[in-house]
């Protein structure tokens, strides 16, 4: 059993706590909202009076919405400054470049740094199946992989850079992004055709394309189905913006990135932001005039 | 069992009569070269005298390498006007306007017109387990049928316009050319932080994209392993080429369309037209001048 | 003084002939339709009985609308079989591929062959004072000089190969397809932060772009007047696309024509073909949400 | 006369001061580096004991090289908050976003704000022939009206809004980053015909596209001579950053932007981000195999 600190309780946060408590930990709980606090509270976690105290467990865990937060929490506050923990374990999504900004501090601190987005959705956390990308220092991964084990369905270890997690999977999003815009382009061609959209999903899952990303999309994209968002247009425009930084910062061109960028765009002015966005197809249907 | 003639006898057409032999049917073989009708006849082909004699069976099966081999065979010789079969099953990828002109020229001739293009390679169509992408009208269908299945793992029926076959086959070839061309940038993006493209391509398989293609494609990306080509950049753009002009016959553009086109364009201009299309992150590592 | 034959009435051919008619020659004319033959038989022409009676004056210049057209007129009626001309100018806009075919045709019947496109429209021909691009063999220049000095403002030479003629005319309307596209995205960019369009088209003009190009198309985007059409979306394609083959000729990507095919077709698609093509600037006003 | 605070004595800012103080006003100099200071100080310049003195005077001028030059010299410092000037006229090229922020800081202050950013380089400055685009309150302008006459050929007045100046201007250089890039694939294009590229850009400027822009950059790409650079591949991909950045503002996509960036970020890629911009002509060049 060890002792850890967790912050961030949103979608993601929350059943990840839940996992560490049903796998004996004793975990202190810190947000910035109080709701989500309490409900864990009631569940076992221990509140945290402060982020200090999150920070002088030996295992800190956090899952922040993106870099803006993190560094307002971590940096802006003087809490990494004064933090004791041995470890910290960055579960969400940053740019490469802040990967490498915050690996470095982190060091200056003696404090070891793993980068560790994960790829799944919020059920995916409660089931304790998530694929973990991890990246760090051999000592660092060392004291962070029992702690990821009750939330990962598979742990890749992609080194010591941390930095490599998070191109990793922002190169992951980004090829999620082409292949829903290539997909919306195909169901429109196809409808165009006569072809039911719906079918064709089924046969692309059936046939080169299984797994649940072109069969799934597609289905919305039939239906036209982009409420309830699983995955909101305004997030994929910020998943392809991480895509084109962490290029941009190697001097790489990302011509699929741009292309789905112009779309994601396009589909923001259209004022579909809150769509799934999988609405990708109603501009493909659009631009040829359905 | 049914009397066939079957007419192109190269990579695909090969293993298919294979398939129809061994299902205990009669199957009269011609093709431009001889000696894979010798092949085949030592196998219990029969060989035809000429392409008429093949369109004098009842079931008439082709697999012909584009729009201009069909034309020249089928057209300009007169072959079809002079056809005594009931159906013709079109198993090859042709474009959706020149679907179209047949399934009207085959009407016309009062001969039903199956389109049924098949994705899957030599190996599977020897195996039996192609699948096959069938439209036509219903008793055209009907006939054809039972000589599908000794060739199909599964058969997609896609409704009485012969058409739809073809742009879903050719839709399913763009999504695979997108799906290269991102996997290609994202391949050159993770490889710019140092990360691992052999380990990145089989993350990509064992998350979100499962199934052969990001898997597969990203491998040999890794290994920068294009030769021997299982599908050459040449081929591929034919492909996309295909796409963007049955897009452009209903007005629709396809903006992934065009920038794979330009990459491929870019590859077959650096001298790379018949490496496997995978070569395209070769493209994308010369634009990030590695 | 100099016998000629002109074949092709149209918007263009009208005024070139009154042209060359000032200028003292006497001409032959045919054309698809009648009453263009009577019009300008009326002002001193002389109709010829058939397309033949042109191919055996001397000098024969043509202005067909497309490659079309004149495979139809010149090739498969056999009128360039029995010519007796010594020179043929033919001042369309054809592919670059076409322009070869015709070339070597030509050459085979030991008939001069000069490729002539123009740039500029009616109102310039009737000024005689079209921008001429011409290319063609020493000889065949020499005697074309005499008689397209009538029609020019100025004539560029461009060699003995008549393609390089068209692929100029084709990459000056590439550049032209480039520059109002980007023009149509600019207005819609200061229009989104309350710039008046048309000012911003009279500073374009003023400052960086002189010419007609920039001020002109700009003025037609910012008063969204797009009928009638100085040259609709449909013809703005077609040359687009010439472009784009053009280049594929020589394997060889043309990125900014691959964008702007697409956002025509997307005009196209959206019932505009019959506009203007400044009309681009409502897409980029759409792409907007505006 | 007046009396005028000049702040940033780089290519620009030193050909200007010399304009003022030819047109007899006292202006009072600052810059970061000294040497700039003693030149124009000998010159009649009056230096300033630091950049506070220089706000002190009724009517300040600036021309720094970027958001963050300013935004560390007038915000970080207090300068603009102790300010005792009655307008700031910003003659640099800022984004639209920072353009925005300026405007309402200075108004917190009562200090007018007028965005001038020009069009023209350092020799243009010196003969005082600049195109001004100005825009602030009216008041602001009236004041610095008389003040940018000695720089200006022309000055430009495009409302109350200081960011549609800026906007302007960007777009404006926008429009030239995507007539470089057409014009470098329009040169690859000829060239692949053998067309000579120097008689190419010498028709272009002397038919559709008069002025120094076509004819100018394709007369540096037929000779490959980018260097010196006139404008570097580095500043005009800031240039266009500046493009997507202001369009993203206003969720509106500018595919000519994306795909100009591409290029401009391969063409740093490949080592040539010193080189004059026209180097993107090689880019074309390279992706067609020359």
């Amino acid at each position: 059993m060890e002792e850890i600190g967790f912050v961030g309780l949103g979608t993601m946060g929350r059943p990840m706590v839940r996992r560490l408590l049903a796998a004996g930990h004793r975990v202190v709980v810190w947000n910035r909202s109080r709701p989500a606090v309490d409900e864990l509270a009631a569940e076992g976690a221990v509140p945290a009076a402060d982020l200090a105290e999150v920070f002088d467990r030996p295992v800190v865990m956090s899952v922040l919405a993106d870099d803006a937060s993190l560094r307002a929490l971590l940096l802006d506050g003087g809490v990494l400054e004064a933090a004791r923990c041995r470890v910290h374990v960055n579960l969400a999504t940053v740019s490469a470049a802040f990967a490498a900004d915050l690996a470095r501090l982190h060091a200056d601190r003696g404090i070891g740094y793993v980068a560790a987005p994960v790829l799944g959705r919020a059920e995916v956390a409660a089931a304790g199946k998530l694929n973990v990308l991890a990246a760090g220092e051999a000592s660092a991964l060392d004291l962070a992989r029992p702690l990821l084990e009750p939330l990962a369905g598979r742990i890749w270890e992609l080194g010591e850079d941390p930095a490599r997690a998070n191109v990793v999977k922002i190169a992951v999003n980004f090829l999620l992004a082409g292949a829903i815009e290539a997909t919306a382009e195909a169901t429109a061609l196809v409808e165009s055709y006569g072809v039911d959209a719906a079918a064709f999903a089924e046969l692309l899952g059936g046939t080169l394309f299984p797994g649940p990303v072109y069969r799934g999309y597609g289905g919305l994209m039939a239906e036209r189905r982009y409420e309830p968002a699983g995955f909101t247009t305004r997030l994929g425009l910020k998943d392809v913006d991480l895509a084109l930084s962490a290029a941009r910062e190697r001097e790489l061109p990302l011509p699929t990135g741009s292309l789905v960028r112009d779309a994601l765009l396009e589909a923001l002015a259209a004022g579909w932001s809150e769509r799934d966005w999988a609405t990708l197809a109603d501009l493909a249907r659009r631009r040829a005039g359905r």
